[in-house]
């Protein structure tokens, strides 16, 4: 069995798309993160949930629980707001996080050995250098547990 | 509002469960990783379906790509079957990976700014000593993006 054939439609966006759209896939797809892609439609990428809320929230606010604590719902709609107008690439950290990539022909063993080295639960699948997919951990346990 | 309101149910299983039972949790449910309970019920850490991986990969066949495309089905599922037997707690890596907690009356906003500083897509919610759920980023951000 092939990469190809275990990779799952994922969502991704472009590194100028609207850092809100992003936001609210992540949302609307219950995901903690999504595939962040050139122009060219090859992978870039992750832009982690996590990384929202970093550019969101102060960092004075992140390091002080007590000070977290007395955000009113309008200070917190405020810090959200200034997501709009930002670009995905506004969002990303200064040391992004390495996607691990590999080729459609990749065995899956190739993919599960990538996954562990890598400590990821996501692997992209690259065809004709475009993002064909992503493969899950959850895909990969479904694979190979006994008695699956 | 508070983070009992946000928390959702969440898989967990404790420190000396069957390796496999929580391996296939992972693969059904199609989550990256759950969570670990001590005895009393109380969270201990996430086990990431990446350290899974690890565990049944020899380090040898992680580090060696061209090793990785020559291993065939039997020898896959081989390594697989060694989790037969094993516990949850065989298979949390030296170093395990904190699980942030926050108490159910914390605010929302204290879930968001540790989240935050944890880079943590998912935060445990604990009352009376023993887990009530977790809140994920994507709850979160389903909060308190504009428009939502």
């Amino acid at each position: 069995m092939r990469a190809r054939d275990l990779a799952v439609p994922f969502p991704a966006v472009g590194l100028d798309e609207d850092a809100l759209t992003a936001a609210r896939l992540m949302a609307d797809r219950k995901l903690p993160g999504i595939v962040v892609c050139h122009g060219d439609g090859s992978p870039h990428t992750i832009l982690p949930g996590s990384q929202v809320l970093r550019f969101v929230i102060p960092r004075y606010v992140q390091d002080d629980e007590a000070l977290a604590r007395v955000i009113d719902e309008q200070a917190a709609d405020d810090m959200f707001a200034e997501l709009a107008g930002k670009r995905v690439r506004d969002l990303l950290p200064a040391e992004e996080r390495e996607l691990p990539v590999v080729k459609g022909e990749d065995t899956v063993m190739e993919v599960a050995a990538l996954m562990a080295r890598a400590h990821s639960p996501l692997v992209a699948v690259v065809e004709d250098g475009r993002l064909l997919g992503c493969v899950t951990v959850a895909d990969l346990l479904e694979r190979y547990l006994p008695g699956s």
